[in-house]
């Protein structure tokens, strides 16, 4: 059973942009940000080239997402969902989940990446499994 | 001389929420969304209570900033400031920190903490080292 409740699929389906956290070779945090989306349980982002915060998955699998919903608590604080787990990276049409995400975060009728004849590119694939932040979600 | 630009300045200044990311004892990345604002030139944010993100930076002072603009870039991209630094944690005159960010992040007129009597809590300082993320302050 997934730890991310019908709140939390929400926010990952919603077009919000995600604060992606990586652990550099040294141990320091790593950061930037991405579209996310679905693929089945695994939540995915889509990368044309290879880069550090993918290097750094493959070398340490521990990951952190941050997304904030742009909804507010009774107190007037920002709510957030933090998702801790572990990725994985494949490589091949990174274009098309990009393309598919582009819908979601650009809108409808936007062509990205621009272009054709794109290299496969990799996907980053994380399963969460632990909720935090604040929201109708975190367990802690 | 400052690694930030006063693009970057502006943005710790804005109000927009921080992704404040710590070290855990086990090496994994800690996520927790902070209130931003300049002592000096430390960045600084404001806690009543002790909590992990503290622990954690008086352990290992490595820590990221990563914060959302709001803007879009030419390619309709989300532009987003991340600040790679060190952080010290003092003690006292959080409570009064926290109004004073209130003002910028909920409103001239708030009360925040609510109550008196407040704990004197404790404040992380940052000193940012590095500069990164897409947009006009962006050296990497």
């Amino acid at each position: 059973m997934s730890v991310l409740n019908a709140a939390a699929r929400a926010v990952i389906d919603s077009g919000r942009l995600a604060h992606l956290v990586t652990v550099n070779p040294d141990g320091s945090p790593q950061v930037s940000i991405v579209w996310v989306g679905f693929d089945g349980e695994e939540i995915v982002s889509g990368h044309m080239a290879d880069r550090q915060k993918l290097r750094n998955v493959r070398r340490d699998s521990r990951v952190v997402l941050s997304i904030e919903t742009g909804e507010v608590n009774s107190m007037g604080l920002g709510e957030y969902l933090v998702i801790t787990g572990h990725g994985r990276v494949t490589e091949g049409d990174a274009a098309g989940l990009l393309q598919r995400l582009a819908h979601v975060y650009l809108g409808p009728d936007v062509t990205f990446p621009p272009g054709t004849d794109h290299p496969p590119g990799l996907i980053l694939r994380i399963t969460a499994e632990h909720v935090g932040g604040v929201g109708p979600w975190a367990t802690d």
